[in-house]
């Protein structure tokens, strides 16, 4: 089985969510004092590649750590979009890949943005999915949607519209999704297995496709 | 496929390595003051149910981060002591199942001692593997050796020396895995993808074994 890797590093220098904080690597334990080396980490709970758990924008509802390991991994579908340059991904975009969705647990959002991973432009004018397109996603039987940008959601938007629709039904969001170019096929195996943190409105993750 | 989910949980109340500090989870940002839930956490990179890296114990050693995500996945063998009580653990309690060890890439170690998670014994008395044992086990292909114990050393070592067996040839130690009871059978598939953490001399991880 060949593993993909489709997700972003994290380091004190990645870009973050604007508003939010770069992760802080400090020395823990070192070889020279302790025996063993080891780092104090510090970071937001939605850095780089990630889950949002319903919780993140939903008072009362649920946390990752209340959803069994299992939703984290299932059959996968790439939306390819990255040649055509859309603003706003339709029904119209994902309508010609109706069977294609029907039979996986994750889809995967395929903008071609994270090629800007890096720049200042990743923040802005991404491609977001319409109301209804995220709608119209709601009538499959998806674990998670994920995105290879920085928000499910226009940068401008504050109350979030597209992650309640799917936060609301227990759908995941996954997004700053690394690497899809690098996947030879649109459908695959993936996993998206979170911290198993307390609590947890997100985690980062490492998100895996498997072919 | 079925998941069982081989992960302690992650709490500031959790059980962390003598001299560690345990998690500390604070408000970053709130649905009432930002529209979204966010936590910042700092840990320490060995929490929890981790790997070691060799760069955690060998200088100029391999960082997480320097490994294809290809070896953090694999075909595993548990071989189960947990009715035994047995201090170390010698080759004559691996021997017998060599052939399926020659099969696989993972060997975890069910010590049977993750029942005393959270207990003040969990950190003493941990059963160990002998190092010709370890020495053993260097002579298969695995990618990684993981236990359901604190340390893959005894708590009164100050060297390492079983993890420098290990981690010298690039095969990463897993540790504090939790729930291998829930194994219905000694062969599964497992998976242990850490954080892409930059430098990383370890990582918590969720540690998956897929049936």
């Amino acid at each position: 089985m060949k593993i993909i890797d489709l997700t972003h590093p994290v380091s004190q220098k990645m870009p973050v969510y604007p508003g939010t904080e770069p992760p802080i690597f400090e020395v823990g334990c070192s070889i020279e004092e302790d025996g063993f080396l080891e780092k104090k980490i510090t970071f937001y709970s939605h850095t780089g590649t990630h889950i949002d758990a319903p919780a993140h924008l939903i008072n009362t509802a649920k946390t990752l750590d209340l959803f069994p390991a299992q939703h984290f991994f299932g059959k996968a579908f790439q939306v390819n979009l990255s040649k055509k340059k859309i603003e706003s991904i339709g029904i119209s975009e994902l309508k010609p890949h109706k069977e294609a969705i029907q039979q996986v647990d994750f889809l995967l959002i395929h903008t071609g943005w994270s090629q800007y991973w890096g720049e200042e432009r990743y923040f802005r004018n991404f491609p977001v999915l319409s109301l209804e397109a995220a709608n119209w996603l709601c009538m499959f039987n998806l674990k998670g949607v994920g995105i290879d940008t920085i928000s499910a959601d226009s940068e401008d938007s504050k109350e979030f519209p597209i992650h309640k629709v799917f936060l609301q039904r227990d759908i995941i969001i996954i997004e700053n999704i690394a690497n899809l170019t690098e996947l030879p096929t649109d459908e695959f195996t993936f996993s998206c297995f979170p911290l198993k943190l307390q609590d947890a409105d997100g985690s980062p993750v490492r998100a895996i496709a498997y072919l």
